[in-house]
């Protein structure tokens, strides 16, 4: 097998021992795993031969992006891992049309300068943008900050290519806004983690860059005070409100912990901040006033102003220059780093309607002090998207009791209508989960989809339904 | 059957003979069949009965909503119709949440209304508002006019509850924003025109209603010039622009023909007639300023005062009052009506990339010319959507040369990247052409899905995919 791998796509490109290290681990060290080796395909047609190659032997394959996943979508022990990061081109960009057309190896953060030089934007954004790959994103329909203003992947991909498990290359490259011709196969493939087929390429939809931005850290007394601000913000703004991060006062204490050098953006500690962002795309709106001022950055502090006279708002603070507002995102994208500072937490990332998140957090609360009265909570959330991402840190290195935590979130999220997964995915780690919350006739209608389109079982094995 | 029918839902809804007859053809006549039933179901458990009766039988289910499709989606020889027509309540709007939860049946006016009572929009629409429920716009993911600022249905829907095939009743009716818990089966269903399941209700996306609307006719020399004014005006109003409906010479003279109660917009016919709108959720955009004017109507007004100034536009009517802004929309929603007019027509609904429409329309002249010198054609289109509704109308009734003329529209839109059915769907009219064009290992993929979900082939038989 291994032989003839490397007579399809050269011996250099066929990693096996020590040269696999960096594709033996989750980032977080969570998952380890010895793959038989690692594939590192040019083209589609390479990607095509190795899964016919793949099939004829019985070996397993497991495609591999950026390895900023988290729930162990990548875990391959004794598999073929499919490496993409050599197809990384940005075959074309179409101003005219806002679409690129690219490679699925093509790393998150170089897709965003390739826009920028167009005055163009691919919106999808979050922490780990700087490794996180295309074809990554897409088998994970990823969400991050930007979602409440451009939607998540799904929404911003508006075609791909796509290697079935058998080798045959189903191409969906349209780049239309409308495509009523059948089954929404791109659909069905975004967000399935490899399992229905290896994406190779995606058309990509861009969007104006907003010309300036109007920045700001808030602080108020709760939860739905942020959203019933928020409301406002979207109403007053038009709908451009891009980012609207949510900071409890748990949150602001760990990074004041962890991350000193991130000053606190107020004097006392409020219970809710929230970073809001609003993009301005119109001259109107990002063309300095008399005053020297830009409009947006002028229109923010006059509604937030409003605010702090009725009493909806505490207090604010806008960014007046670039390196504030940096400042201001520094804090939150720190969320990934000071989640992780503990050796025994459960981290979860889980969806509600809006009406129903601080019903979720105060049940959580409650539900974690019975389980461990010396527990302690972070939270932090994409507040607009109703995404919560919720770490308990148990006071114990107990592993059936953050089990039964981990079952408490999604039982808690799942009753109040909710979802246990809102943009982390299955992979292997939420398997479980998936069985126990997931509609029966659901799961059915999954397991029946993955068997018509790999039925001898080749790609991704044990991930997302089994 | 029909007894064990009757005694499952009642007689009286059980309806046969001469009382199918608002059931027996599409609304334009095109197609015409005799059902061996028309079911009225009350409920999602008798959809689910009548599924498992009708495997049971061997008898076909074609589900039915408002009957306002244009490709035989209900054709329904010899098969029980499924008519969701008494499932229309709404049940819950939920407006801190912004989502509503409705029955299959209700008529997309009815929503409209319902969300307006709480200062919210469902903005899906379409000419056959009045009669189109939210089961059949779901079952074609139907577009429209708002499809630009809002996306088509598949943007607008949170969930959906599907009985499949074998009656069970598959459960996806969250209202969240973001939930990667498997594969994408909502947008699976969306759609898929009843193939894969009957969809029985939905949660929707409702978003803040526009306070007030600035809406303009104006007269431009190209459809070029249209899209980069298109793309001005997004930029000057935030991306704030609902509507911007193309209509050229063709249309506008076929229109004062037969609609000559809707006056013409300019005293003489420019090549191009563009109909925008922009809507505004801003107070500060829909407040009446110090002179009385809106906000919006004067931000509009100077944009394309400027845009004349400049030579980019021709000419401009802005809508001063709201009689006007109907009268406006009356020109564009007279398109089904002013298509339908020749008893010979090749009516086709087609997508492209933005930058590829002129270049289609011209393609088609030629295309047209040439197998028919006599032929005309009318054209109206979702321009931001690069969605083309393109008409033909033979100089000669043959049935032959309205084969080819229909393989030429959609063998260019292909060719130019684009889509042979946009909005429409497939049907059973537009079967041949997706076997011609469609991808052939997205075509083996349907068919396994749908093999997978409905292996018996109870559902909608002869339609979307065989």
């Amino acid at each position: 097998m291994l032989d003839r791998l490397r007579s399809l796509i050269g011996a250099e490109n066929v990693l096996t021992g020590a040269d696999m290290a960096p594709w033996c681990r989750e980032w977080t060290g969570h998952y380890r795993w010895t793959p038989l080796a690692v594939a590192r395909p040019a083209n589609t047609a390479e990607v095509a031969a190795i899964l016919r190659l793949a099939g004829e032997s019985g070996t397993k394959v497991v495609p591999v992006g950026g390895n900023t996943g988290l729930n162990g979508g990548t875990y391959a022990e004794g598999a073929l891992m499919l490496s993409l990061a050599r197809m990384n081109r940005i075959r074309e960009i179409r101003p005219a049309a806002r679409v690129a057309v690219v490679e699925a190896g093509v790393v998150l953060e170089a897709m965003h300068a390739a826009a920028a030089e167009h005055g163009l934007a691919f919106p999808l954004t979050f922490g780990a943008k700087g490794s996180a790959t295309i074809g990554g994103v897409i088998s994970t329909n990823a969400g991050g900050s930007n979602v409440l203003r451009y939607g998540t992947t799904r929404a911003l991909v508006l075609g791909v290519e796509v290697v079935l498990a058998d080798g045959r290359v189903m191409d969906l490259m349209g780049a239309l806004h409308k495509d009523n011709t059948g089954y929404s196969l791109r659909d069905l493939v975004i967000g399935a983690e490899g399992t229905l087929g290896i994406v190779t390429a995606a058309v990509l939809k861009l969007v104006p860059a907003p010309r300036a931005y109007a920045t700001a850290t808030l602080a108020l007394s709760s939860l739905d005070g942020a959203l019933t601000l928020l409301n406002r913000l979207q109403a007053e703004t038009g709908g451009a409100v891009e980012a609207y991060e949510f900071m409890p006062a748990t949150y602001m204490a760990k990074l004041a912990q962890h991350r000193p050098d991130l000053r606190q953006p107020f004097a006392e500690v409020h219970p809710v901040t929230v970073l809001v962002e609003v993009g301005a795309t119109a001259p109107r709106d990002a063309t300095p006033g008399p005053d020297g001022a830009l409009p947006v950055v002028t229109h923010l502090e006059a509604v937030l102003a409003e605010a702090l006279e009725d009493g909806a708002l505490l207090d604010a603070v806008i960014a007046q220059t670039e390196a504030q507002r940096r400042e201001m995102w520094a804090r939150r994208e720190a969320a990934a780093e000071i989640t992780f500072t503990a050796p025994v937490l459960v981290d979860t990332d889980v969806a509600l309607p809006l009406d129903r998140l601080q019903a979720f957090l105060d049940a959580m609360t409650a539900r974690l002090a019975a389980l461990d009265p010396g527990a302690t909570e972070l939270v932090v959330a994409h507040l607009g998207d109703g995404n919560i991402h919720y770490t308990a840190y148990p006071s114990r290195d107990d592993l059936a009791l953050q089990v039964e935590i981990r079952a408490a979130v999604a039982e808690e999220a799942v009753g109040l209508g909710g979802s246990f997964s809102a943009e982390h995915g299955i992979g292997r780690s939420k398997l479980a989960t998936l069985q126990a919350h997931k509609n029966p006739v659901a799961l059915d209608a999954m397991r029946a989809i993955r068997a018509a389109l790999d039925p001898t079982g080749v790609l991704n094995p044990g991930k997302t339904v089994v």
